[in-house]
């Protein structure tokens, strides 16, 4: 045997061994249910993969609801983009006023992340939706504006198909515990350290 | 002074410091340029948060380019929700031909990986595009089907406004080194886990 061919035969072997393990893992795994999902941590992407996920689910002809609760101080492009073709499909409040150091007020943030989770919860009981994404709650959860006992028995008393997306960095042991998928988004390196300013099209 | 009086007031001047280190934070960057962005780690959400990138940049009337260097078995619900509506805006290759467990052959996923950087540099010389999504092309670079030298040498030499984004897990140390902002999506808790399967609108 020549050694490319070798090579190529040990690689066709190995490969074989893992399909056939991939297989067997996928077969496995029998259960379908509504998922309740977390994206937390400190590095980029939480709200981002949020919002990859809705488009993955509009592509299935899902409908979908979110709720900010945390309203930036920008006009995002997402939803611009979201509502441009796909207004039937899609149900967006954007609740929340701001940074918390942008209001200032300890009162008027705690009756802004109220207000969320109330439409949190009219979205909750609505029939028609496949999957709800809880933008930033984790700040509201965090700063305890909200009860996260209260908030998990509501999301524990869903309907079983709905999945549930939860953002936003210091997430609670407690929700974590909860959750079905938790995936922390880690800060590696980031260019404000080198001066560069948060840029249209990236940062929002 | 009442005590909920004094509890709003220190949380004022509390949230005034925090909004002063703010604004000076925001003033003090001031570069704009196309980003080496990597998203890594073997946590869910590297693809899915390029996904909402794109989504974000078609919000802002940006051209998009995609390359999926690995394709998957399934048609992704991203790429129906991205083609209803902007399809004079996105340009996608899907070029794998799959998991390198599903060919099981080394040639042809080399070959595979060659034709997809190919189709890469000829989007990185479109004048028209501002965002450059390289999926799964860190899986290429990981197994040396493409060279990280060359790969790098090409992307230094992008135009200045041109955002790329690499995504894959296992991103090489000299890729991370290179790159302006870098993701690790760690896995904390995974549904598979406890049976579940995969399933669509969530996992593709």
């Amino acid at each position: 045997m020549l050694p490319e061919q070798d090579t190529a035969a040990r690689h066709r072997l190995k490969m074989q061994k893992r399909k056939a393990h991939q297989d067997a893992e996928v077969a496995s795994k029998t259960i379908e249910k509504g998922l309740l999902i977390v994206h937390t941590g400190s590095g980029k992407g939480k709200s981002t993969a949020a919002f990859g996920l809705i488009l993955r689910a509009l592509g299935h002809d899902w409908r979908v609801g979110v709720v900010q609760f945390i309203k930036g101080v920008w006009d995002t492009g997402e939803r611009r983009a979201l509502e441009r073709g796909f207004t039937d499909q899609l149900v967006w409040h954007a609740m929340g006023e701001g940074f918390t150091w942008e209001t200032q007020d300890l009162e008027r943030d705690k009756a802004a992340a109220e207000a969320a989770w109330a439409q949190a919860q009219r979205l909750l009981a609505d029939p028609n939706l496949s999957l709800l994404v809880l933008d930033e709650i984790n700040i509201a959860l965090r700063y305890d504006y909200l009860d996260l006992e209260a908030v998990l028995a509501v999301l524990r008393a869903r309907r079983e198909g709905l999945h549930v997306v939860l953002t936003g960095r210091n997430a609670k042991p407690g929700l974590i515990e909860a959750a079905d998928l938790v995936t922390e988004m880690t800060l590696v390196k980031h260019p404000f350290k080198s001066g560069v300013k948060a840029q249209a099209g990236i940062e929002f």
